[in-house]
């Protein structure tokens, strides 16, 4: 666990050195839970975005993608549910003046219990050797059982209390357990209240005509709403789907562990539209195509899983979510959601509009099911970036800090490395630059010693080095050493181009999936 | 007149009929200026994007690209100057409730007189015939030395009040002109009053913590306060540049004119960052480049001009835009502005941290100047499909709806069509297909007769239509229809990405620059 977090503070100390992720406004001393994307993070997160949008959008012929805006027509939160249900049950501290959630409290003191349970197992094994039977024991072992009957008591409570809008019993709860503000120690509380997760804003300056609006909490809404135009003026077919990646926002109260939940983030999403009856067919399809594009970047196998969902959102028949092993433990990557018409139907209640497709197969109409893809990018950039930087020991007892991210996300494609800063080599070099930057991100270094060189790009994920030395100027070639293996090979200048394409071209890592 | 208002009608509805941009929300009735891009505007928008972050920041070693949040920290506006002066002067009529902007009032009046003035000079056109001398006239006739005379007076008594904040000359103004409300007629206005064009939100639950904050007006800004940390984590030297495209968002009271001014839109900024003194130098460069990017695009010289500002915001030793002739006449698309160090002295000054340059050349620190280059990209959106879209007769008498978008820019690049849906020219169509969509956004068609599917691509903007017809099966022949000319040729469908490519490539238009 030390471990781990150790791990997870050098991923957050990289992301800043070397220009991907710095703290918003830092200047100002930052604000919370909002980052910005630096030089390089910048790049990344583009490459991330244009890998999800061309395997989605240019490799279906019936998906498109469309860019709805983030302001959005109120009544829209109203149909999707956001407006009534989109809250996190809220209780203050009259001593501390601290608010916290009341459902994390309760989760906090439960898991106490599982731990304290967890030490007694794991004290068992110490003093049972082999012979330990950890089956038997936690179904044996009284105070172990009591600790997780204890613990499932007070979540099945939390759970129940929650899903009937008991807020009164959700505080009796806390007090029943007797839980202390972490901050002063008392249990002096408020009522427990729920607290909207939306931002609210207002369109207009006239008194009478100011407008009460959201900023979006998801983007899946804005394809809803647009569905039937997109089907009509594109004459799409169902089964068709609809991308689209873009900011939302939600006002989190505990917003945490770096850029995996932030109050603004950015999503991947399609939403993909069939005929009632088909959509565990679909779901199905899209959970294993899904789960394909993520392995086709190889970040290994072993760091991804897929969770059920046993509890559904209202919306939902089926659902499901592909972890991802992120430096704090396997967490949501992306879910895939089988959404009934819920959505549409919704829309049509409070529009008084028909979102109806016309089915010339089977000559009827009816309101579409939709299967829903939806991935955070910014959590894919988390997952690559922390997953590639590595460090390894070399033969000579050094140690290398290399980002191993997949070539075809890399912001930088290949650097472009004077040996020396004389005879002319720094002219050749521009001159490669000029030649490769019309296809790839190059850069071009002088600075230091090329040993160091290698290293800064090692640490910044560039695939390629491509050292211009004496023999450069002889007979055309430079040497290209490749990020991984360090290795290098000696090519012809006029065959870099060729190298590089071949290594970074997204059509050859889709070709993967 | 009438005819430009047909064109730009026109305009609107191609855009909705086709599918590159529906109203907001239209299912409820649409939110007032915002708009969302739909599967063909999608496209065409990134293209535009992707072909400005090319230009700019691939292309060129010393600059870089970030991708601040929306949400920064508040007191970035307060050192901006937003808080205290990014205001619009409003004025409310008391029996309509009907809210106005006070300078617009004002500006519609004056250009009344204006129209007064030139009826007179058409009336004495039409009198005189060709010995009609304009200059001369409007020089000495009184009525229309009278009309522009008070036009200019009004103006500038306008200009200077609110340059001086003295708002209740402004409301003496309205009454002297005995300016009515336009919906109820009435006089009865209240005071002038300033209304901040920031839409604000909150930050946090908590009663003691919750932190106003406002969603950006301009991109600028998350450069500036990053300008720092990119600076040394990139290790740039002067002169160096860093770009964003990002939304922004300004609570106009008058939006209007589709999506040339909305209430959330999109910019695509560079600053550049210099040694004080030389900024003229990069500001007249950076006009020149700016304009030749536009041009690359080929809408034709004569629709761009420059427009020298001769009254500058608070922040700007010069200012120019780069204006483009759209639907309603020539308005601005782009501004390069000589931004000064304001507002690195400014975050300085607010946050009591150093921002400054070391300069190794001259062995000093100092705050760099800066030469914004600002475009709307919404308002670029506006420009290539405006100008693209025309109506042509052929030769037989018909008519021909084309939308002559570059093809770099097109949403979709070619069209595979079978002739006929049957003999298995389906099949050799899709296989095409399969191999196009690696490198090209392509679109599979066979509905209707093949004429009527070469019109739907043109109004589209599609460059190429490939029709499979029964001399493929024996020689793997297809026919290559060019958009604009309709040429037809008979090529074989080995050689069709290369032809695609050759003429779709970013950086074959690039080199146009």
């Amino acid at each position: 666990m030390a471990k781990q977090e150790d791990n997870f503070k050098n991923v957050i100390s990289h992301a800043k050195e070397y220009g991907f992720i710095f703290p918003s406004s830092e200047i100002y001393d930052g604000l919370s839970a909002v980052y910005d994307y630096a030089q390089n993070g910048a790049e990344l997160k583009k490459n991330i975005r244009e890998y999800w949008w061309k395997s989605m959008v240019q490799m279906h012929e019936n998906i498109v993608g469309i860019d709805a805006a983030i302001f959005m027509h109120p009544t829209t939160w109203k149909a999707s549910g956001h407006v009534d249900a989109f809250n996190d049950p809220l209780i203050d501290n009259k001593d501390s003046k601290k608010r916290y959630r009341a459902d994390v409290l309760i989760e906090d003191y439960a898991e106490k219990l599982n731990q304290k349970a967890q030490k007694e197992i794991d004290k068992a094994r110490e003093r049972f050797g082999d012979a330990f039977d950890e089956a038997q024991y936690v179904t044996t072992n009284p105070r172990v059982m009591e600790y997780k009957a204890k613990q499932r008591e007070i979540l099945e409570r939390m759970a129940r209390s929650l899903g009937n809008e008991d807020l009164a019993d959700v505080k009796a709860l806390i007090e029943e357990l007797e839980i202390a503000c972490p901050e002063s120690g008392s249990r002096n509380w408020t009522e427990v209240r729920q607290f909207n997760l939306m931002f609210g804003t207002k369109l207009g300056a006239s008194a009478d005509s100011a407008m009460d609006l959201y900023l979006r909490p998801e983007t899946a809404q804005g394809i809803f709403v647009n569905f039937l135009n997109v089907q009509k003026s594109g004459r799409m077919k169902i089964p068709f789907g609809i991308a689209q990646t873009g900011k939302a926002f939600r006002n989190e109260i505990v917003a945490r562990q770096f850029i995996f939940r932030m109050r603004e983030f950015e999503q991947m999403e399609m939403q993909f539209f069939v005929k009632p009856g088909e959509e565990m067919k679909w779901y199905d399809y899209w959970k294993e195509t899904r789960l394909k594009w993520h392995l086709s970047l190889g970040l290994g196998r072993e760091n991804y899983r897929f969770h059920d969902h046993e509890k559904l959102a209202h919306y939902a028949n089926a659902a499901a979510d592909i972890e991802f092993n992120f430096p704090f433990g396997f967490k949501e990557l992306e879910g895939i959601h089988s959404r009934t018409d819920f959505d549409l139907k919704a829309h049509e209640q409070f529009s008084g509009k028909k979102l109806q497709y016309f089915d010339t197969e089977e000559n009827k109409n009816y309101v579409p099911y939709v299967v829903e893809t939806s991935v955070g990018l910014d959590r894919m950039f988390l997952a690559v970036f922390a997953n590639s930087l590595t460090e390894e020991t070399l033969e000579d007892g050094s140690t290398r800090t290399v980002l191993r991210l997949p070539s075809v996300l890399a912001p930088t494609k290949a650097a472009i490395l004077p040996l020396v800063k004389k005879d002319g080599l720094p002219e050749i070099s521009r001159k490669i630059v000029e030649e490769l930057k019309w296809d790839f991100n190059v850069a071009y270094d002088e600075k230091d010693a090329v040993g160091r060189r290698y290293r800064r790009q090692d640490a910044l994920g560039t695939p390629f080095c491509i050292t211009v030395d004496h023999q450069t100027i002889e007979d055309e070639t430079v040497t290209i050493r490749h990020r991984d293996s360090m290795q290098q090979d000696r090519v012809k200048i006029s065959e870099l181009r060729d190298i590089i394409a071949n290594d970074v071209s997204m059509r050859n890592w889709l070709m993967k999936m």
